[in-house]
């Protein structure tokens, strides 16, 4: 793949985010699992929906990270959490800059200032993006359930999947959720 | 339908909008159409890169306006352009209203301002968004004729799909996708 | 879209109906839900195999108003009934001509007046097509629930889905699958 | 597979049809090829849209006809024209007969021998259903040509794929359809 | 469809049979159901997985069986066994070596011979592919269950759908897959 | 994800293999995708059909290699080559052997032992998989093309995926592909 030289290009190119299923659905039996975009679509609307309950939330720049938190994924597809075995540390961080770098380059640094602050989860708004990039992985595997998914009771078995990072009104959904629909 | 109750009722019922397809490209033979969910996120992804180049922009209205814009559709699927004629004048603003109501009820009355907002087109931060809903229509339609749809040049004949409203960065944006991918 | 001039351009025109799907199940989660053309065939069916046990039905005129009740959904999609609400009165008839004589022109007025004669829902014909259409989705709920679908309850809590329409081989229908599969 | 013992459960069986692809397509690589429930849908509307231009035609029976040409492959699948080499002559008729009476015994005589009927090609109404059924196939390769297929120009090629079985507004048809779209 | 002149040509014409669904499944309800390549490729993996453990087992001449056993259906689709009554005796295999000639000219006699082996089903190498061409159905239709698929009991019901051919290994595998997952 | 203590639990695991789509394909457009269960059969029938005319070969070994050559991606998902930067030297090896320990543990050390002979790529066996894994892509790509996909000619330009690693029928498969499909 090459650098993106215009925008359009790069926007173009961003259209095929659409195609990429989120893999830990898959790899469980679901049909026409969600995809990269979908995900972070329901990431940012969580944002948007919860945090007007923060105080003291930049509010912009929280929906900021949840916009982009996903879209080195564009050009790697989704890596299942196993995959991530496979990095030795500190050499995740330097690919994704160079994809980033590549894929958005006609948007100057923003992109990767954003991303990079994800990854660091230490500013109130990278935590609420991260609490809600596992929170809207909750929501789904209790929509597939209602729907007729069959199996995908590890994902309620895993304590990582419900990261509150210090957050209530996140404490709070994530409770209700498995007091309701948990196994 | 029932009104939700619950926020996390709410968010459940909100998954399904992945499910729900374009109809204008499902007329037209594309196989594996877009969804709403796809649509919006792309959306506030453009009205995101190009906000920075928009002076007196409030990108944070801008991009909640983005995220809620088509929001309704969960629960009355897309509807293509020509059955928007059924709507005698006010019914579909009385009409949206009571869905949004019911659908969104549990985050109060501020999604409903916004899709008035959205609706009126008014504001600078509406007509971005009304822009970039068109827009990101047609880089969709230049990314499918891409993977190998042939049946889509009526959307490049209708000088409808290609409404600037005014801001720069979208004319130059629309110039430059039918100079190099229009028909 | 434009006007049909010729019986060909028609006929290929029709051939997208099989994309449109039936919008009910989609927002229920369902995968690879029912297109409008699979629903119109089951209708037929359905209206042939009871006709024979009706005294007094055309059963040529009962088939052929099977035969078209949806199509104006080739242009305007499924509209789920909720989407209904939108429409003022009159507005949905007075469209649907509009519709129908774009789409169908080549064929004349015969399309059109039974479309009509449907939507009054007066003779035995239009009648026994009406509770067919319903009994067919009550049937295809059954049928998904069986292939494992979870989220269909709602189906059977509305007693509109259930409309014997005063004909009896239909009402007998509709109890034995209560009976056997109802909720 | 059982003898249906019941109207019910013969048409909860029958929903199934809709997932049954139509393999001359799929064998060439079209992405959601057509069900057999949507090409029967499509021959019916076919047998209706000319019916009214040939002298002599039994309308309901042509309907009938068309309506069950094609039923036995909710137990069998579509097998392509060259899987037919496999049967010895007779044994077709001899299997379809027993599929029919074990899937269709609720609806008595009645779908067996319109089913003879067409076999036998012979009625004007049997000829006209054989002759829709290519006709319609020809159709919908023309639509997903225009979609965007590419492998399909072998059944243009193929003059059993034209037959107009000495009726006039099929082989006007036929011409038209060549003319227009044939390679 | 023609003769396979070059190896290439052959080649080619075989990425369609991922497009192949088997339509015992299809026809039970499941989506997305396996390809016949897919269930090509888990008896060969099958095969290899149990062969070590199988006194006097030709390793390769089974992969090689396991291999082939199924590529006839590029041509013909997948026949679901109620289809299999059709063949008068002998025609299924006259019709098979002819497919074979022309789909796999390029290969000359050897992949012919091994599906002759297939079908005789006399020695070690042809009994261990025929019990795991089910002993992989029976496992694909416990991983559909484990999925959410809900009508798929008549799998179990069916002995034919159980055959150890003798072989200890399939025996001990069909008995603990019976214990787990059966019905 | 648990170590599989279980032949049959590993065999169950295994079947979801197919619904990993082969991300080089999704992230260009093409609808239905192969799946790295159709991607392996593929690469193993080439080696089959190939290995005849390779003087030397153990065909038995070149095709357990083929068989195993992509397992650990019932875990992993599939990587495009981009995602392959993110690993540091080594790392890849020492995670795939981990997976295949906790995915294939039943089987013993024979498929770690033949994936890393796979990944060494030097003797003829390993370096033939290697050469058919980059031809089935190329066929593969043909066929999509052929079928109508717009947006492969990447993969032409890339001699990263014309590798003949010294063997000869490799090669002239390779320059006919080229000659007849290439860009």
């Amino acid at each position: 793949m090459r650098r993106n030289e215009t925008l359009l290009e790069m926007l173009l190119e961003l259209q095929v985010l659409d195609r990429v299923p989120r893999m830990g659905y898959v790899l469980r039996g679901v049909p026409d699992a969600e995809s990269i975009t979908e995900h972070s679509w329901h990431v940012g609307f969580l944002v948007w929906a919860l945090g007007g309950r923060i105080e003291g939330l930049d509010r912009l720049r929280a929906l900021e990270i949840a916009l982009v938190h996903d879209l080195a994924e564009v050009r790697t597809g989704d890596l299942p959490r196993v995959a991530k075995r496979y990095f030795a540390a500190g050499t995740q961080e330097a690919a994704e800059r160079e994809v980033v770098d590549e894929l958005l380059g006609p948007l100057g640094e923003r992109a990767g200032e954003l991303m990079a602050e994800y990854r660091a989860a230490e500013t109130l708004e990278a935590r609420l993006v991260k609490a809600c990039d596992k929170l809207q992985l909750m929501i789904k595997v209790a929509a597939y359930e209602r729907w007729g998914a069959g199996w995908l009771s590890e994902f309620w078995d895993n304590p990582e999947n419900f990261p509150d990072l210090g957050i209530d009104v996140v404490r709070e959904l994530f409770d209700e959720l498995r007091a309701e629909h948990g196994h």
